[in-house]
Parts: C-alpha cells; structure tokens; sequence
C-alpha cells in the first residue's frame, strides 16, 4: 500500500513541513519519529504499546531478517505486518549499513558487497538486487536502496567515486524492485560537502524515487554543525512533495535541527539501547537511573509524562528493575523513552503549525542543556 | 488487609475444595496458580498484562527484597502494592528457602541461619523474628513462618529435629508479627513421613495462623507418589476452614493431585524460566519452540487458548525471537503459560463444582502424556 504523503503547511522561518500520509485507514502526520524494530520487534514491546505510544512507521532491518529467519519464512508468513503483527507501515533499510560495517574496503566491487555474516561466519554477498529482492519478501511498506555508506574519514575522491557506484547499485535496485505495493526510497551520500550532496541528490531525483533519505549522517565522527550542514545541502535539491528520511538520528537536538532543515523522517535505535542501560530522556536531559540519588526516588520520571511508565511507576521501582536485571525495567524505559522522542514530534508539528519553530528550539536547548547550553 | 476465605463446596469423590475470598472489592476463587514475582516483578510482565491472564495472588521473594532494593525502601514507596503497582493480593515467602540453598547445615542454629549474600559475599544471618519483620514492612497481604527446608535426603532424626526447631522458630516469628493488615501462615514439613507431618501439621495448628503451607514437597529428588503423599498427611491434619498452600508446585498434574488431596494454593517459577528457555505448555504436554519443525509452523502455539499470545502471535515467530534472544519472546511465552496453569484452575474449579475432578484427571493425563500415559 503506498503512502499518499501532502504537504499541509510549510513553516514561515525554517524549511519544516507539516505533512499527512494515509495508511490503512489511518491518518499519520510528519515530522515523525519512527522506532526501530531490528529482528522485527521493537525491543521488549508489543504491537499495542508501539501504537498506544502514538507511533506510526516502524522499521525493520534487511540484514538481520535475511540472516533470521530469512525472508522466505516471512513471506510466507504473509510478510512482515502478519509475521510481526503489526498493522501500521513498516520500513526496511537496505541492509546496506550492517554489511559495511562488518565488510573490509577490499571487499566492496561493481557488483556489491561480499562479508562475512556475524552468526555463524560464512561468507555472504548483497547486491544491490538482492537487497531489493529480500525488501520485496518481507513486504514492507517502504523500502530503501542498496546504497554503500562511507566511514566519516573517507576522502572527497573516495566519496565520489562511491556515490556514482551507489547511484548506479540505485538504478540496479529499482530495475529489480517488483513489489508493487512497496514504495522505494533512493539515497542521498556525500558527507559533508554541499557540491557531493547535490550531485547525489540531483542524480538520485532524476531515477524518481517515491522518496529520498538522507545517508551518512549517523556518523560518529562528525561535528554537529556538519551533520546539519549534511541535511540542509541534501534537503534543498531534493523535490518538496515527496518524503525526506535522515537515516540514524534520534538525539532530540538533532531531529529539531533536521526539521528544521526539510526533514520528515527519523529513526535511532538509542530509546531502546539507552532503556537497556537505565537511561531515559527528560526535558531537561538524559537521566540514569542507576544513579544512587534515585534509591528513594517515589515520583515518575517525568510528572508531565504521558506515558504509561510514568502513570505507573516511579524512579525507585524502575531503578530496582535494572539494577536487579530484570528486562520489565527495559520495558518501561523503552516505552518512556520512545514516546519522548514521538512527543517530541508532536510538539515540533504545533510548533510549525505556528511558525514558532526557532522558538521551541531555543526553549528546547535551555531546559536540555541548562548550564551547558551554549558551551558545548 | 486479611483474605476473608470461604468454601464454596467441596468435591464429593476427592478432598478438593472450590472456596473464594475477597479483595479490594474484587472475589478470588482457589483453586489458585499464584505467578511469581520474584523480585517484585514477574518476570517481562506489566501488572495489567498479569491481571488480564486471570491472576489473583502473586508471589514475591523476601530473601531477594530484603538484599535489593531493602525493605525499608519498598516500606517507604507504600509497600510492595504501591512499589510494584499490583493491587491484587501479594503473598511473600519467608525467605528460609534462598537461604536454606545458600547456607551449610553447620550453619544453623536455633537462633537462625547464617549464609552468604549471593550479591556480594556478606555474611548475614536470617532468624524467624527478621524474616517476620522484614515482611512486615513489604506489607504484603500473606506472609509466610520462617521454617526450616530439609533437603529430601534429610534422615528421619534429622527431620523431627528440624520439624521441632520450626515449631519453635514459628512461635517466634508469630510474637513477632505486627502487622494487622497481614496474614500470616504456618508452615508444614516432614518429608514423606506420615507421623511427622502430623506431628508438624497438628503442632503448628496449635498456634493458630490465618492459613497452612505445605513445605519439602518441590525437593528435586522425590518421586511423584512421595510428593502426594505429602499433601496427603498435611491436609488430612489442618483444618478446613484455612487455606492451605503447596510451595513451589507448578507442574499441571501436581496441581490437579494436590487439590484432589485438598489443597488451595499453588506457585512455581516454571512458567516464566522455561519461557525463557523457549517452552509452552500446551494440553498435549510441553513443547520447545526452538525445535525446528516450527519454523515454518504459522498456527498459534494452542488454538484453543485465550491468551494473547495465541490470539496474536504464531508458533514460527515466537521461535524466531526466542532463537534471536528477543525478550518479547520471553514475555509471549511468560503469559501463555501463565495462562496456561490459571487456565488448569479455573477447569479444575469447574470440574469440582461438576463432581468430575477424577475424570478430569483422567482425561487431561491422556492427552498431556499421550502414549506415556501410565509409563511414567
């Protein structure tokens, strides 16, 4: 089922949107911040908590699916909406980042990307065709081409050079792209120079996607500043109607910066890795509550919290939770923390609905990073 | 808040009884499975998720609370009603059994038993009148005596011993109890020895506590006819107006002989571990999703069952996340087998109210050992 994604206001001072898309019966809006569900399950959720949360895409992973169970096993579950129950859209990436991170340079050719696969060691090549193949299988709703992703240290010659491959591995994948009801999304590389960006981004255009994502920006090793650089030099040669995705990005600045930039879409597994390590987010930062101070702690993470972990519990039984190791402390910061960052999406659409989006960012900043802010 | 507990009727051709009691405003019928929170949470669950499978009273772990997080700070959070926010009824063992597991035999006294945290070495000591207190600050609604728990090897000498320190250990832990709110039980031991569980049985209900536990019966090391019999000479000795609890009693058919031998109460681990060992019971006898007939096997673990798991979710995922160590394959297999054995109450209620229990018996041993029926 494709998604008919409209514009319904642009803000007067940033180059965010407020946009709609329909999907089985449902309306979605954007900017939207969407979980991650690597081996199809959102960590330690169900289906239910990810919708009462207010979640909409959800994304699941090419390479670990391909690897467990495979993608004949949920094809023939009736893809991935029946195999993991879940019957809002679904994203897969194109198993593209996992493979490169386990690949060394040497093993990257014309034809993909040969690697040894993490479980059990054999060796195993993706194509740009395959990837698309196995998407097909697992049925999701929107899936990504097979794009390679360069470490933040590559040279400018190296950059492109790999995206006039990963353009040509775009034109691939779309040739091979049979699901009809599966939109594809092309990719935006180029690190952090603007003429790469738009040689990328215009080249990609012209292949006509159902949507844009924008790659190499998750990056460790880069400033800030050059990952927003990253998403304004991507955003402004992409078309205005069809969805931009920031691949990776989940630090709640970052996603305020991207919308702010043009763009719709992100997802980052940190509000369920963060929840595994007793994190969770607040409006006036990150607390862990493996900290002592929180022993007697009887009130909620947050008091204005909307959450279920929040109606129901304080810092002192989920502190309990993860210092006893018990995954129910998981569960609770998980669903805490990624309706954190929905909320935040929520708040960020009012903002541009009220063209008072730099606003919200500077409140946002003071209360994040009080003391901190500015100096970091 | 004390569990006003009324027979209902008792079955004509066996000891069982079907009985009821009230909380909160809520009634309870026992027979009872009682989940297990070991460390006030059972384990991947929400407190609605096990309220929604039927559940009345849960288990938690005193030895474990009093280590972490303390029960002073599960005191000053309200109790364990307000720290763990279950607001059914909460029974809490005395702890004898972690310590019994962790000390020596020359490690006890009449004073109590002296052990090893298992967290960090210390070295404690455990006594009738702290196992009391500790409980009477986790305000939970049944607390347990502090009793001895001899291993199944323990010499007929050695038990009368042991039978009559308990005795006096009880009346110690009874002096000792102060909290109005809070029931307390005695505890029945003595192996498979009739005259001991009389003499323990009769001794302790001198005492007069609100309900009778029925101790030494989950030893590994007993045969299945041993361990009813157990339940035999206890019951036969304890009065029939309180209820009477078998610790550590979770397979099906223990609890289908241990209420034919009149007993009300049960509670195991056992459907949370081999939950997270991949196991499901199911009315043909347990299964394990990691086998791999059920990787292609897109039917629910039992169709016939109410759970959530089996209206949501089939056989060929939840293997998928148990072989991926997703532990929302924990949580599925946690409620279906929870499910599972309130499920087996809730026929056995019927089956007592019918007259039918031995046909029940019959008939579910048929279908759970199938061709090992009788060879067992």
């Amino acid at each position: 089922m494709k998604l008919d994604f409209k514009i319904k206001k642009e803000e007067k001072n940033t180059k965010a949107r407020w946009g709609e898309f329909n999907f089985n019966g449902k309306v979605y809006e954007t900017p939207m911040f969407m979980p991650v569900g690597t081996q199809a399950t959102v960590k330690t959720l169900s289906p239910e908590e990810i919708k009462e949360m207010g979640a909409g895409i959800i994304l699941s992973n090419t390479y670990h699916l391909w690897l467990r169970p495979g993608e004949d096993i949920v094809s023939r579950a009736g893809g991935l909406h029946q195999f993991m129950n879940y019957d809002g859209p679904i994203l897969t990436d194109s198993g593209g980042f996992q493979v490169f991170s386990l690949a060394k340079p040497s093993d990257i050719s014309e034809e993909g990307v040969v690697f040894k696969n993490h479980l059990n060691g054999d060796k195993l090549l993706l194509t740009p065709e395959k990837s698309i193949e196995i998407q097909n299988k697992l049925d999701s709703d929107i899936a990504m081409s097979f794009d390679e992703c360069p470490p933040a240290s590559a040279s400018y010659t190296y950059l492109k050079e790999s995206i006039e491959r990963t353009l040509r591995w775009a034109k691939r994948g779309k040739m091979a792209h049979k699901n009809k009801n599966q939109m594809l999304f092309g990719i935006v590389q180029g690190g952090y120079y603007e003429d790469l960006r738009k040689f990328s981004a215009t080249e990609t255009v012209k292949l006509d996607f159902d949507g844009y994502s924008i790659g190499g920006v998750a990056n460790d090793h880069e400033s800030k500043e050059d990952m927003y650089k990253a998403f304004l030099y991507s955003t402004k040669y992409l078309p205005k109607e069809k969805l931009r995705y920031a691949m990776g990005i989940g630090e709640p600045i970052d996603i305020i910066e991207g919308v702010i930039r043009g763009v719709d879409l992100f997802d980052c597994v940190s509000p369920t890795r963060l929840a595994r390590h007793g994190h969770a987010f607040t409006k006036y930062g990150k607390i862990n509550l493996k900290n002592a101070k929180y022993k007697e702690d009887f009130t909620p993470i947050s008091k204005d919290c909307d959450c279920y972990t929040c109606k129901s519990f304080t810092k002192a039984y989920i502190k309990h939770l993860i210092n006893a190791d018990e995954s129910f402390g998981a569960r609770l910061l998980s669903i805490h923390n990624i309706r954190f960052l929905i909320s935040l999406t929520e708040e960020i659409r009012e903002a541009i609905q009220s063209d008072s989006l730099k606003e919200y960012r500077e409140c946002f900043l003071k209360n994040y990073y009080g003391d901190h802010y500015g100096k970091k």
